[in-house]
Parts: structure tokens; sequence; C-alpha cells
């Protein structure tokens, strides 16, 4: 299942909040067996949110995430870009109304908390077990757009509630990943042995991701696969990171399971 | 000036990895003046590299700055999806190779460590002072492209040493920004205010995030705006966070200045 991600917020473009969203997202969608293949952060603004999805629609992808936005206050433009997005407008939900009086009780008629139920016409409302606005569940052409709130607690709560049983229905592959950390050995020196396990093993992803400690070379390695199962997947991650290792350690390296 | 990111990586898409150099550089660039419109990331993949620097080009950005894929590794594709994006081929680049060998000595006739020295024909090689890998300045029709590793160490010197000089030479804008928490009203309370003071000072861009601390509702109000000079924003940004404060105070709520 091909999903991209969607990050919607002026304080991602300015470099005042790291996008852990994202990173959350990319990891829980990872391992249900889905595959992200792109992340997309815009502003707060219209036309970058409706061309964001737009473009994603148009790569075919099957879902799109997307988070923030969605709160009373006047910067929170997305369901107005998803609307336009879609060619609809935004109109008052009834359900998403009845979800947000269930949260907020009778400060639901005051304009700023109302404005959270107007929804693009034809949306799904899905429910905010934690916060107060209700997110949405629409189609363009053949991709599902699921549209989240930035708040990390009600994203993730609400992903769980209503994104996580869609891509698991969909989702045809396993993921598994390990890793090792290895010391004292260059990555150049790593190369060659990384490239040909990747030659004998085309499905095994492998990443290598060096850095220095107090002025010693640390090569972080990650390898991974996707396959039908999870059994499968792992055998061949064990028995090639196994192989990497052991060539490092015959080149003076010392080296570490970390996962 | 219009700049996009766009960060390259397998390990983005799997949230292995947080993508704090994205939030470094947004800050950067916001604080030399530039504008971070989009951030793009997407896998070691030659045609997900070609096309999203095709389309930040095609959306007219001045500046495209990406990260990561530029070492030894056989998954480190960057250079050859930037020249794919140029329609041109990789080839061994004197000055790179020179620099390279200044960085690692007689190391560098390994083929992994020779093959950091191939460029998109025609580009400009960047002196990597902390790593290895040289990156690289292409243009893409009227869009500057710098090219730079993903080791955020080597990312940052580059960033100063060769892109902060471009940026300042054409930013027009200064930028200010300010912070407060606010801590006893909620969100929807002071969204009308926000909405005033955004209505009467259109350049003013003012965003609230609200979190939960031990059952307590807490607001952090940011205000900001560029202008074309630094005295002009600071000083609509500081009246508007004063009154914006006041009005939080006026309702029961209490105010701290954080930034």
């Amino acid at each position: 299942m091909l999903v991209e991600l969607v990050s919607i917020g002026n304080e991602l473009l300015i470099g005042r909040t790291v996008n852990t969203n994202a990173s959350w997202l990319a990891d829980r969608v990872t391992r249900l067996g889905g595959v992200v293949r792109r992340i997309v952060v815009v502003g707060d603004d219209l036309d970058e949110i409706a061309s964001a999805l737009r473009e994603a629609a148009g790569r075919r992808a099957e879902l799109v995430v997307t988070t923030g936005g969605l709160g009373p206050t006047p910067d929170d433009r997305t369901m107005e870009g998803v609307a336009r997005a879609l060619g609809v407008e935004v109109e008052l939900s009834e359900e998403a109304f009845r979800m947000l009086k269930e949260r907020v009780g009778r400060h639901v008629e005051a304009p700023h908390v109302k404005k959270m139920a107007y929804l693009p016409r034809g949306a799904r409302p899905l429910y905010n077990p934690v916060g107060a606005a209700p997110g949405v569940l629409v189609e363009l052409g053949s991709t599902i757009i699921a549209v989240l709130p930035g708040v990390p607690a009600e994203m993730k709560a609400m992903f769980e509630l209503h994104v996580e049983p869609l891509i698991k229905q969909r989702a045809r592959e396993a993921f598994y990943e390990a890793e090792a950390l290895i010391e004292g050995v260059y990555e150049a020196t790593l190369a060659p042995f990384i490239e040909e396990a990747m030659r004998s093993h085309p499905e095994v992803y492998v990443k290598s991701h060096p850095r220095l400690e107090r002025g010693r070379s640390i090569i972080q390695l990650h390898v991974a696969r996707r396959a039908a199962s999870l059994e499968e997947a792992r055998a061949e991650v064990e028995e090639v990171l196994k192989w990497l290792v052991q060539q490092a350690e015959l080149r003076g390296g010392r080296a570490q399971r970390i996962k």
C-alpha cells in the first residue's frame, strides 16, 4: 500500500517545530506493512494544501495522511484546503457538530469552536477521542485522504482508531529491520561488502549511518526488508546483518547489536 | 527569496530518523530572510530525487537545498538523481577529487571513496570541511540547487560556508518572532482576538499551539512577521503579542514570555 504524508503548518516551514509527527507516522505505517513514498510539508495556505493533495493523488498514492491545521484559530485552514483539492465547499456537518458537542459541551456554539465542525462537503467525520477537532476521511480519485490534527496526542489516538484498520486491511507486506553499531572500520571499507550484500540480496535494503564520537568512527548499520511474511523478511535480514558484521570484524571492527 | 528543502533518504521514510536537518535549515533560512515554502522528503531513488527537484524548479523556487545521499555506499545516489534532473551524466570531477584527496589522503583511490568525486557534469563542487563527500552547486533553469550531505555536522558546516552567503546576498526581508506561554484560558476563547489581531495587522502571523500539561490547558502563542527591516518587524510583533497577552489576562489567563 503506497502512502504519502502531508504535514501542514507554517511552524514547520520556519523551523520552529521538528516534524516528529511525520517520523511517528512513517514508522507506524511501515510496521503495518505500508510503504511511505513521500513526505511533503506545506504551510497553512489553501493553494499549497490543495496542490500537495492533488499531486499525491496524481502520483497514485493509495492513502494520504495529513496532520495539522484543524484547530479553532484562523490560521487553521486545512479543511478549506482539502475542500479546494476536492473542488467542493466546506459546510457544517451535523455529525461533526455532535462529536464536537460531546467533547466541549455548551461551548460548541461559540463561533470559533463551531468552525471545527465545518468539513468539506461529503466528507466522513472522524471522532477525536483526545481533543475537540474532528478529522475527516475523503476520497480524491482513487486516493483515500485521512485528515488528522497536528497535536501529537490527538493525531496518534486518531491514527490508531481510524487509519490503522485501513492499512491493515490493505497492506500486503510485512517489514523487518535490524541494526548494529560498528566501531573501528571506515564506512568506505565496508562499502564494497554492503554493495555485495545488496547485489546478492536485491530485496534487502542496507544503509550505513556514519558518525564521529569522541574522535572515533562509528557506523550504524541498518538492514531491512519487506516480504510476504515476517518470517521470510526476518530470515534474510538476519543473514545479511550477520555476514556484514563478520566482514567488519575480519577488518578489525567491533560490532554491537542494537536492534 | 523563495526556498525549498529536499531531504533524501529511505531512513526518513521508514521513520527511523527524525528530520532535524530540515528544521535546522528552515530555521536558518528564515532568520537569514529567506522564505521556506515547501519541504519534500523522498527516498534514495533516482526518479524520486529527479522529480522532486524538477517540481521545485517548476514552482520557481529560487534556491533548493538538498540533504543526504552523498556517502560512499551504494544507497547514496543523490548525485545521480541530481544529474537525472539536469539531463546530464555524472563524471569524475578533478576538483572534487582534489578536495576528497585533501580529506582522506591515499584512501582516495579506493573505488568507494573515489565514487564521491563523481558529480553531475558541469556542477561546481563544494568543499566539505568536516567529512569526505563534497557537495555541489548546480542550476536547473533559474533555480539554484545546493546539494549537501546528510550527516548533520557536515551539512551545517557546508551550509554556513557555501549557502548562507547566497541567501544573504539575495534575501530582501528580515524576520522577527516572539512567543508567550498562556495558562488558564481555552484556545477557542483566544481565537477571536487572534483573528482580530491578524485582521488589523495583516502582515503579522499568529499561531497558537495548545497542549495539556497535568490536566491544565497551556497555549503557546507564536507571533512573527517579515519586513524590510528588523526594527519594523520587531515593533509590530511586540505590539501584537502584548495586546494578545492583555486579552488573555483579562479573561483569567496567566502569561509568561518565553522568547
